[in-house]
């Protein structure tokens, strides 16, 4: 059984297909937010404690961290920056951590002080990225987020980043790593510019379970990108990418749309055990508390306020 | 490519593979609906008529009619009440219906009337069933639900499951009736009473489609029966169930939360060309417009109303 094991100082986590989705919260990354990056580069860490209480709050298994505030010679500040970070963080929160650059120094800056069993975030198939990635996660003995994507770009053809995934995989065992030490993630492309997006992933993923036997992950709301209504879209990938095998994901736990299609799914895929964690989280919920989702005009009539009807047909047949 | 084909008098549906999942609407049904029973008894059909036109506009692909107000003596009410509620139903919408009684008088009524190519619903693997129901599916060219309960009842093996299902089938075809005209029901155990119920339903729906190439349907809500806060188990099963390749439920169209779940497992299963469908319906919706679902104590920190984060982190890639 594949078991890829992430640990804080205090608590560890198995990734694996028989164990609830893992949750890897996204939030504490500068790209793209304009104001944390200005808040780091100042020194300004109260957005990224923030964020870490928020997302552990919501469910995160895990947590990425991100310090990439800067284009213009990352190899200069990104190392500090990012060890920074981490050790805020963690001494805040006690969930594993994701160490998450495209710079090596600052990757391996980031192990040096991360405690207990970091993931890193990532390897792809370019030479030099695995030449420059493999040896730290080796020395360090820690797991590796495995991009499918090599100097060739991303390909559209799912057998090619197929093919990508087992040479990183086997890169690794030349190096002395175990394939459950490496986490691939298949790209989720958006099915609004690819329709077939999600049964391309669906089948990646099944394949990357059963015949390299590897935990799998994906940066999750883009599978959504240019979609209205994108959290509808994003909380029926959940399950479904689930049900094909996937064990973790790259995503907002501050979305409780997202996070109930994961927590649904854990009971589903019978990995939340006696519906505990369902129970438990929504056992005083009641219907009509809160507005059902994305009631639209052609539902108006409806409404998805009544109740009755043959609830438990099948059930009184039992 | 298996295809069945159903109708009303002026509109055909393809249930299948490559088509959008089948949407059957559950509400006409007096079983466990008290006052609707009453009404019907009555000869009032105000009830009737709301949850057809409710129904409809809500999305359903088709309606299951019953009439089963009764266990004392179904025979002599059941055919008349039954026929009555079919002509109701298809002079008020033009959705392809579902005949759907445990009476085979009533069937056999229902078919007189129904126009177009209606369901029947249901066969099983009783001997008793299979003789009075399949010489009517055959002499009426019509599709036909096959639930895989026999005299034994329902085995709580999948493998029994399947294997009174392959009965069923092949029993039509001695009949004269193709598979594709069989739309077999694995039956969906309560996943909080029976932890691996999903796993076996997902198997099943897999075997079914792959070695009997049959369409399948379930009755949806019951996965839910027990636990709390079931729309959010409904809305997480229906992506899963569908990505395992169900292509029909009966379910209630009413509820949003469902149905929302229902149209991305189209986008994502690649049936709703170019999010058709589903951009037609939430082009206009607006985050915060509606509350997000379940906002519960543990995730209040959260609240799911802030944005950013790194959304389009792998699309940027592409």
């Amino acid at each position: 059984m594949t078991r890829t094991i992430v640990a804080s100082a205090t608590r560890e986590i198995v990734i694996g297909f028989d164990q609830p989705f893992c949750v890897i919260g996204e939030r504490i990354n500068p790209t793209g937010r304009k104001k944390l990056a200005a808040e780091m580069i100042e020194g300004n860490f109260e957005t990224v404690r923030k964020d870490a209480l928020e997302q552990a709050a919501a469910g995160a298994t895990m947590l990425d961290v991100n310090a990439g505030v800067t284009a213009v010679d990352p190899n200069a500040t990104e190392p500090g920056l990012l060890v920074q970070t981490l050790q805020i963080v963690q001494e805040l929160v006690d969930l594993p951590l994701s160490i998450d650059s495209s710079v090596t120094a600052a990757i391996e800056a980031g192990l040096k002080v991360a405690k207990g069993r970091p993931l890193v975030n990532s390897v792809t198939g370019e030479e030099e990225k695995l030449e420059a990635i493999l040896p730290l996660v080796k020395k360090y003995d820690v797991p590796v987020v495995a991009i499918s994507n090599d100097e060739t770009g991303i390909s559209m053809d799912p057998d090619v980043r197929f093919a990508v995934a087992r040479k990183i995989v086997e890169r690794a065992q030349d190096y002395g790593i175990k394939p459950q030490d490496v986490v691939v993630d298949p790209l989720v492309m958006p099915i609004g510019a690819l329709g077939d997006a999600g049964l391309q992933v669906f089948a990646l993923v099944r394949r990357l379970r059963e015949e390299l036997k590897v935990n799998t992950t994906c940066g999750l709301s883009n599978i959504s990108f240019g979609l209205p209504h994108r959290h509808g879209i994003n909380a029926g990938f959940i399950p479904m990418v689930i049900g094909a095998g996937m064990t973790s994901a790259i995503m907002n736990p501050c979305r409780p749309q997202e996070m109930e299609a994961v927590r649904a799914a854990n009971v589903l895929a019978g990995t939340d055990r006696d519906c505990a964690a369902w129970i438990r989280t929504y056992k005083d919920f009641k219907p009509g508390e809160h507005a059902a989702p994305a009631v639209v005009a052609a539902d108006a009539g409806g409404g998805g306020r009544r109740r009755g009807g043959r609830e438990a047909r099948r059930a009184a047949l039992g």
